[in-house]
């Protein structure tokens, strides 16, 4: 609400909108979270950002569509990590760790666009579906490609299969959000990076 | 098919029943996993067996206690595993790699069961939500006995948070369900095996 009276003082129509698209995107996480997608209806949305429901057109195309800019939205900030790890210039071992470890306090904090991204993927169709896939494959090859280069330091387990363990790692992280209940910050991230030193321990040989 | 054909020669109502039963949950599982159960409708169930939909209501209550069956047949199958490694008397290290090994290979064998346990327990209410809850809950603590167990022997990682390593555990057990594609049933088991590897060895000391 705040958002939108700056919307409103700042003026211009194009900041107003795109104000009034990630309020309908913030609205539209929570209710998906809460209701699951499927129950969850764009009047519900409509509501829930004070539009009526003819009016939500103006921003968003579709119920699927506002579905995939949630996961588009997750992808940007998981590349976003990625670039801020590559910046870094560490060795391959500190290297995983501290991917393994954003990777999972930024699913701790983003507990229901996490939720919504591991159970609801199944109502994106089409090319949103393929692009979704896609994204994934390349966090995949990204973690393999970690792994290996930890693997040709000599840092891994022995007789590692580096393609199961990117698959085990990605697992140990995306899995654990929907156990996760704590709603304060310092214990998630405590939380978190305790799952991602587990999950690098499983694969490194010198924790 | 041929299950029918056979409780038809076997005679006995009630045998004809409890198949036809179980031929209705087989179908429910493989629509379900296919189609997302709020997408799938009772009438693809009927469909599936060859019965009318009004039929189909001697057997079930309603598409939820089709799904909380599914749910139930699954938690009888982990308390199986666990029984299964009760009776081996093993020590507390072993235990715990025997038990995430059978319970990995258990996931990787029922695709389509873990699939929808994972994604569609949303889709539970009341008394059903509250049970599988129950049993999440008993399932949780069970894990948080062998490594707790694991720990007082003197056979897991410094400062392992026991809580965090169950969830940890689990979700690396459970997470790696989306990821499988592989239909070859002994390169499955294989995957399973190195996936209970890697999890035991990232709580366990002694690899």
């Amino acid at each position: 609400m705040a958002q939108t009276a700056a919307a409103k003082n700042n003026g211009t129509p194009r900041t107003n909108s795109v104000n009034r698209e990630s309020e309908i995107l913030e609205a539209a996480v929570a209710i998906f979270a809460q209701k699951g997608y499927s129950a969850a209806s764009l009047q519900d949305v409509a509501d829930a950002v004070g539009l009526m429901k003819g009016s939500l057109y103006h921003y968003i195309d579709s119920k699927e569509s506002l579905l995939f800019r949630i996961f588009e939205e997750a992808h940007v900030q998981a590349n976003a990590i990625i670039e801020s790890i590559e910046e870094l210039n560490l060795g391959p071992g500190e290297k995983l760790r501290e991917f393994t470890r954003r990777l999972s306090i930024f699913y701790v904090g983003s507990r229901d666009r996490a939720n919504i991204y591991f159970t609801e993927w199944r109502h994106l169709t089409g090319t949103d579906a393929e692009t979704v896939a896609a994204r994934q494959r390349d966090m995949r090859v990204y973690v393999r490609t970690l792994i290996s280069d930890a693997q040709d330091a000599g840092l891994t387990r022995k007789h590692l299969d580096v393609r199961i363990a990117a698959y085990f790692l990605l697992a140990a992280v995306n899995g654990i959000q929907p156990y996760l209940t704590s709603q304060d910050p310092l214990r998630a991230e405590a939380v978190a990076t305790e799952i991602a030193t587990l999950a690098c321990s499983a694969i490194l040989n010198n924790p």
